[in-house]
């Protein structure tokens, strides 16, 4: 795994985004890869501000990993079938919506894991299912709705 | 309004959350107000670095601030109801999932204007409606589920 790039290197390498950008230099900087059973994996540790206010991870911190992590899911998916950014977009799907369920508490200190597959996907939209683990047990779940993104000429 | 404490700095100075812990030096530190028609308002200006990769509001940034803002809205409440914290809890009710719903792109520069009010609530949960607006229309909205915090003794 580790001389594969992440699917952010790989396919978004330029991106600024918060949770995934690579060149983000004040971001989470997620990395998520490949694995061969079709699922996505990640690594994720959090910084002492992410606290929820109670010692543990912060629900926000939670929802943004899922959501970059589904995304790493969506475009992943779109690369594999040929899919490509139209002109004027810079990904080919967009968020446009994510139902995150917390389940139990996500440690604020320990690193934690993140899990994802694509559920549903058709040339306007995918749905990703994604999940954060520690410990054995799923801590958080959602379920990411992603749109192909057509910008407006 | 200027004259009178935040939700926050009212119900939960000490708070060390990410998005809306007043303690939190690293933290986004929302905070919302009371309208006198039982809204709750807060305002909230993005750091360059909450980017979501395309010139816009991170997606994972609107769910936290949609999250904390829900917060604002249900400890409120539980105040006002006279529902305290159990002994060991920090707070009267924690986040169980939220539902976000990415309706138009948000502003990265622009001040963002967040709008909440409670859904329903009984003696185990409570459910708020919260909204992102800029410039007269809503970016964003959520559901947030919050249940008693009960901890096991």
């Amino acid at each position: 795994m580790a001389a594969e790039p992440s699917i952010q290197d790989r396919l978004y390498p330029e991106l600024p985004c918060f949770g995934c950008g690579p060149v983000n230099e004040r971001g989470l900087q997620l990395k998520s890869y490949p694995r061969d059973d079709g699922e996505v994996v990640a690594t994720f540790t959090p910084w002492p501000e992410h606290d929820n206010g109670t010692g543990f991870l912060n629900g926000g911190i939670i929802a943004t990993l899922l959501d970059c992590h589904s995304a790493a899911v969506v475009t992943q998916e779109a690369d594999r079938r040929g899919m490509r950014a139209f002109d004027g977009a810079l990904l080919p799907f967009l968020t446009a919506g994510i139902d995150v369920r917390y389940r139990r508490p996500s440690p604020l200190v320990e690193t934690v894991e993140l899990r994802g597959r694509l559920l549903t996907g058709d040339e306007s939209q995918m749905t990703a299912a994604v999940e954060l683990w520690w410990d054995g047990k799923v801590r958080a779940e959602a379920s990411a709705l992603w749109k192909r993104w057509r910008p407006r000429v």
